[in-house]
């Protein structure tokens, strides 16, 4: 499945994108009578997104969704609010922005995201990376389709193969303490 | 499994209608110490609805339940309030209304249910659809079994059919940015 | 798996009892910070709870949790509040009471539950039903394992062979309005 | 998978330490607008604990995580909040406190966990048990890897192997109607 300069670019890798609704979590959206959207996240992945931080890799989350929990959730794995683009309908110009704010090259950027709205991006970044269970339009645009499904661990899979061939696979106790 | 003249049905189909538990959920509620039954909707439907919406095909909900959740979610995904029936025991004359009020003849209405109350329904409309984990009884009343679960993509795969075989599975950004 | 005479015990039941967690749930308990724990039913376990109801079986709750949401949800399945047996550490003696109260012999009671405090009621009931993921010790006190685990059908399941071969299995139109 | 002096590791466990995320629940976290995160514990899990506690062996929980949720369910399984280690970075001097506490050696604890953060307590202990699901690098620092995975009765499994070959793997019902 990964082209032929795969591992090439995962050792160019600066920053990590990440779609929330499929990627983040299975998918699934709580609905409560308020009219909140309520999301599942996956502790496994936490963990991956906080050793991107600890190590200082940007990370921002480019969604269409906007609801107080996401930004509580990704403010807790240590990304800074101005890093969290919500309900972004067009999602290029978005992580134009991202790269721009952090001087990165796009193809200095993994990203991954599961459905129609992600393929600009999945066309223009880095490393695109898709969970098992994206949409079929989805995965002929990425470079990678993890073994993973959304909620269930295809973030923590791209950010482990990126830190690993970049030693820092690790965790920075000093720094975690504070995190 | 789809009968003989299942693709004429998907290029005459003019509109949708959706029952919700076991449907656009996998059938788990949420019990609260106040009595409201949550549910958990999918992301991927979500799409898939709102692409019918930003095209302009009518779509109706059609549910026992009754709950601002299933209100707020469906609205939140293009759906005009008076196209959300809920509380419907006889699910048929629901149909029937849904369908004189956008003077479509029941052939050209897709309907996904997955279980007994839906029956009248499925044996009545265009493309009657149910998910894998349907009951029996409304599988064999059925035109197409999909391969997904309810809440796990069973919507997002009727809803595709349709829009591809008539030139419309795409997003139009100018209505998506709206909605 | 069925013991000889498990159709005859399916024709002579007159009423039903389940257990709650790892029965009409998957064993989930949702923690919220002010104690209560919430849980995750099931609509086609719901129809054929309100099946049963409707055609007039005595329908019992027995378990060792207690939680406004677990009454809540019953009462919404038409099951009458002193027949939700809440907080019951020692269920037999509660079983009997039920029996007692509508006048059953216990042989005419089916009962499903899927962990050791359930093993004295299956013992002493009619039917013993088990789901698919109940412990090693319940199934080996069972007559029928269901192919259905917990919270995803196993009540569904025993109802609707109950029901089915008493000629009952179908919704009375009239009562289900009201229900 | 289980070492050459497993089982002698098994009859030696006076205590049992747990982590969290991933172990005592699949991992999942459910955002909420207001911070909190919310975790699914499991009914087959708590009946251990609960055994555990009505025979007399002390239980920690040493998580990373921190809420009064965690606090709330831990403590409807028995286990006294002192106990109850919530935002431990460096867990093992954490598990090093809970053993000084009880006068234990830390080969007479058997613990769970399934991530980096565990390994140190995973390498300390006296049965090292991980979830199906754990992290590589949790199951490479394991002695047992549960068939279970976590939140899905991988606790359950642990408990009920030593409880099983102390003989205490039975409900004394007089203590459980008190818990």
């Amino acid at each position: 499945m990964p082209n032929y300069n795969y591992k090439t670019g995962l050792a160019g890798i600066r920053a990590f994108a990440f779609d929330v609704d499929g990627v983040l979590t299975d998918g699934s959206l709580l609905s409560t009578p308020d009219g909140e959207l309520l999301r599942v996240f996956n502790s496994k992945d936490g963990l991956a997104i906080r050793m991107c931080r600890m190590h200082g890799y940007p990370v921002a989350i480019i969604t269409g969704g906007a609801s107080d929990s996401i930004l509580q959730r990704c403010a807790g794995m240590g990304i800074p609010d101005e890093d969290i683009y919500m309900a972004s309908r067009d999602k290029l110009p978005v992580f134009d922005s991202f790269c721009r704010k952090y001087g990165l090259d796009r193809k200095e950027v993994a990203y991954c995201g599961d459905d129609i709205p992600d393929i600009p991006v999945l066309r223009s970044c880095g490393i695109a990376a898709v969970p098992a269970d994206a949409a079929q339009e989805a995965k002929e645009a990425s470079d990678y389709i993890s073994s993973y499904p959304g909620g269930k661990g295809c973030v923590r899979d791209l950010v482990e193969q990126v830190l690993k061939i970049q030693g820092k696979w690790y965790i920075d106790y000093e720094k975690y303490r504070k995190l």
